[in-house]
C-alpha cells in the first residue's frame, strides 16, 4: 500500500508541468555548458563548470529513476523507444571512463545530452516520429542514389584519374567529388578542367546531375505522398 | 449627430479607391526616397528630399488619424494586427530622436516605411496571413534544426578547432560555418581541408548535410500540408 | 463558292500532319542556323546561310498567310494569343531594318524565331498555358520578394557601403549582391568580410536568407496548390 | 513430361529466396571488384580479381539461362523490360572484345553490371517504374528548358563573345556556361565581369534564372501531380 502511494507520488511528480519545465531547463543548461566550454574561459569558470556538470549528471540520473519508478508496469518502460533513448544518453555520460581514456571523448559524450531536448519537448517528439514513418522509402531511394553515385564514381575514376588525380584518384575520392557535384556546389570547377581535355565530358556530368536530381526529387515526392496519405487517415 | 456624419465621411474617404491608391503611391515615393538617398546625390536634391520626407511623414500621420476616426469602435482599432503594424511603423519614424542620436539611425528607421506596402496591398496582406498560419510548425522545425546545428557545431569546434581555427575556433564560429555547409554554398571548401587530416570527416559532413536537408524537407512538407488542409476548409 | 473551297483547302493544309511537321522542321532548321552562325564558319557557308535564312523567312510568311486564310472567321484570328505570338515573331524578323541599323540587331531578332517551336508543338503550348494560369500569384509573391529585397538592400547600402563598396555602394549594387545571397551562391564570401567588422551582421544575412527562402517556398506552394486545384476541376 | 519437371525445378530455383539473395550477393561482389580495381592494388590481387571476374561472368550467364528456362512461355521472356535489361547487361560484358580493343573499354563495360542491383531488388524496381510513369512530362519540360537555354545561349554568344570568350565564345560553350548559371553554382562569377561592361546584363541573367527556375518548378509540380494522381487510382 505504501509502495503504491509512493509510485503514485512519483507519477504525479513526473507528470507535473513544473517538473517537466525543470527538466527542459536543465537540458538547456547542459547544452549551454557544452557550448560555453568551446570558448576560451578562465580557470575559475572551468571549475564551476565541472561542479555544474556533476550536478546535471546527478539530476539526469535522478530524473530517469523517478520516471522508472513512476512507470506502472516496469516491463513496458523499455518498450517505449524514447525511454531507451533517454536512458542510453544518460548512461553514456555516466559510464566510468578509464584513467587512460582521453578527456576529449568525455567532452564529446556530453554533447549527446543536448539530444534529450527532443524527447523532452512533445512537439519535437512528434516531428521525429513523423520523420521515422517515411524512413523505409528514404532508405530505398538513398540506396538508388548510392548505386548511381557508385557507377558514376567508377566511370570517373577509370576515365579521369590520370588527368585530375586530386579529384578522381580512386573510387573513394571520386565519390566525394561527385557528392559535391550532386549538391551543385561549385561543380563547374570540377567539370571545366575535364571538359578542356574531353569534349564529351559534359555528357558525363549533365547526365549525372540530371539523374541524381530526378532521384532526389523522387525522394521528396515519395515522402510528401507518404505524409499526405498518413494525414488523411 | 454631427460627429456621426464626420465619422461616416472619414469612413468613405478611407474606403475610397482613390485614397487607397494615393496611400500606395506615397509609400512607393517614400521607398524611392530611401533608395535614391543611397546614391551620390547633389546637395540641392538632398534638401528637396528632406522636404518631401517631412511631407510624407505628415501624410502618414494624417492617414492613420483618418483610419482611427473612421473606425466605428475605437477599442477594436488596435485589435487588428495590421493597424498596430502601421501605427508602430509611423510612430517609429516620428519619435523625437535626441540631438545626440546619429543621423544613421534616422535613415534606418525610414526604411521600415517600405513595409507599409504590405498592409496597403490586400493581396500581399493575404500572402502574409497565409504564411502566419503555419508559423507554429515553422517554429518547431526551426528549433529542431537549431538543436542539430548546435550539436554538430559542438562536435566541430571540439574536434577541428586546432586544425582550422578560422572556421571552427568556438561554437559561434562553428555554427556560422555549418550554416554555410547547410546551404551547400561552396561547402566542399570547408570539408576538403579537414578531410585531408581526418579520413572519417566525410561522415561528419555528409551526415550533417543529410540530417539537415531531411529536416528542412520536413519543414517544407509540413507547411505544404498545412496550406492544402486550410485550402480545403 | 470558289473562295470557300480554297479556304477549305487551306484549312486542310494547315491541319495536315505533314504540313505541321514541315513547320516544326523549318523552325528547327532556323534555330540551327542561328546557333551555327555563332561558330567560326567559312565565307561560302555564310552565303549559303544567308540564302537559307531568306527562304526560311519566306516560308514563315507563307505559313502565317495560309493559317490566316484558313481561319473561318478573320476577326477571331487575332483573338488567339498564339496567332498574335507567331505573327509578331515573324513580323519582327521581316521588318525593314534601316541601312544604318547594325547587323547585330538583325541577328538578335532571328533568335526569337526559335520561340515559335513552343507554339508549333501542342504539348509545349499546354505547358505554357498551365504556367500562365498561376501567373497572378507568381506576380504578387515576386512583388513581396522585391519589397524584402529593397528593404534589405537599403539597410545594406546604408550600413556597409563604406566597408565593402564593391558590393554595397548603392541600392542597385546592393540588390545585385543580395540576389546572389538569396540564390545561396557563394554567399558566405559576401558575409564573411562584413562579419569580421560587425559581429551582428550574421543576423542581417541569416534573417534575409530565412525570410527570402520562406517567401520563395510560399511561391512554390501557392503555384502547386493552384495546379492541383485546377487539375481537380 | 521430364522437361516439364525440369522447368518446374528451374522455376522453383528462380523463385527461391536463397537464390535471389545469392544473385544480389554476386552483384554486390561484382560492384566491389569494380570499385576495388580503381585503387592501387598488388599484382597478386589483380590475378585473383581476374579469376573472380570470370566466375561472376559465368554465374550471370548461368542465372539468365535459369530464368529463361524457368519462363513458362519463351515468347513472353523478352516482353518483360527487366529481362531485356538484364540480358543486355550480361551480354555486353561477355561480347568478345577484339584483340585490338583497349582494356579500358572492358573495364568500363564491367561497371554496368552494378545496374543489375536495381532489377534484383524489388523495391528499387518499383521506384524506377514509378519514375518512368512521368517520363513523358519530364521529356516535354526538358525540351522547353532546352529551348530556353538555346535562345539565351544564342543571345549570350552574340552579345558577350568578344568580352569574355572563355565563357561565351560560341553556342556550345555558352550553353555550358548557362547550365552553370541555371544550377546557381557560383553564377555571380559569370555575371559580374559582364555586368561591369553592360549595366543591363543583370536583366539577361535574372530573367534567365527566373524563367529557368519557373520551368524547373513546373517540372517538379507536374511530376508530383502525376504521382499523386496515380497513387489515388
Amino acid at each position: 500500500m505504501k509502495i503504491e502511494l509512493t509510485k503514485n507520488t512519483f507519477y504525479k511528480i513526473k507528470e507535473h508541468k513544473l517538473f517537466q519545465n525543470i527538466v527542459i531547463f536543465v537540458i538547456i543548461l547542459s547544452a549551454f555548458l557544452v557550448g560555453a566550454s568551446t570558448f576560451e574561459i578562465s580557470d575559475s569558470l572551468i571549475s564551476i563548470f565541472k561542479i555544474m556538470d556533476l550536478l546535471i549528471t546527478l539530476f539526469f540520473i535522478f530524473e530517469i529513476v523517478i520516471r522508472y519508478i513512476a512507470e506502472p508496469s516496469k516491463k513496458d518502460f523499455f518498450k517505449n523507444g524514447w525511454n531507451i533513448f533517454d536512458t542510453i544518453i544518460v548512461l553514456v555520460s555516466v559510464i566510468p571512463v578509464g584513467p587512460d581514456s582521453s578527456i576529449l571523448l568525455l567532452r564529446l559524450m556530453r554533447i549527446f545530452r543536448v539530444l534529450r531536448l527532443i524527447s523532452a519537448v512533445p512537439e519535437l517528439k512528434e516531428l521525429i516520429e513523423a520523420l521515422l514513418q517515411s524512413i523505409k522509402r528514404v532508405f530505398y531511394v538513398s540506396l538508388l542514389l548510392f548505386i548511381i553515385l557508385y557507377i558514376y564514381a567508377s566511370f570517373g575514376s577509370i576515365l579521369f584519374s590520370e588527368d585530375d588525380p586530386e579529384r578522381w584518384k580512386d573510387l573513394g575520392i571520386s565519390m566525394i567529388t561527385l557528392v559535391q557535384v550532386l549538391t551543385l556546389s561549385s561543380w563547374e570547377q570540377v567539370m571545366l578542367p575535364i571538359q578542356k581535355i574531353y569534349w564529351w565530358s559534359w555528357i558525363y556530368f549533365y547526365s549525372f546531375v540530371a539523374i541524381g536530381s530526378i532521384t532526389i526529387l523522387n525522394l521528396i515526392i515519395a515522402v510528401l505522398v507518404d505524409v499526405i496519405t498518413n494525414q488523411k487517415k
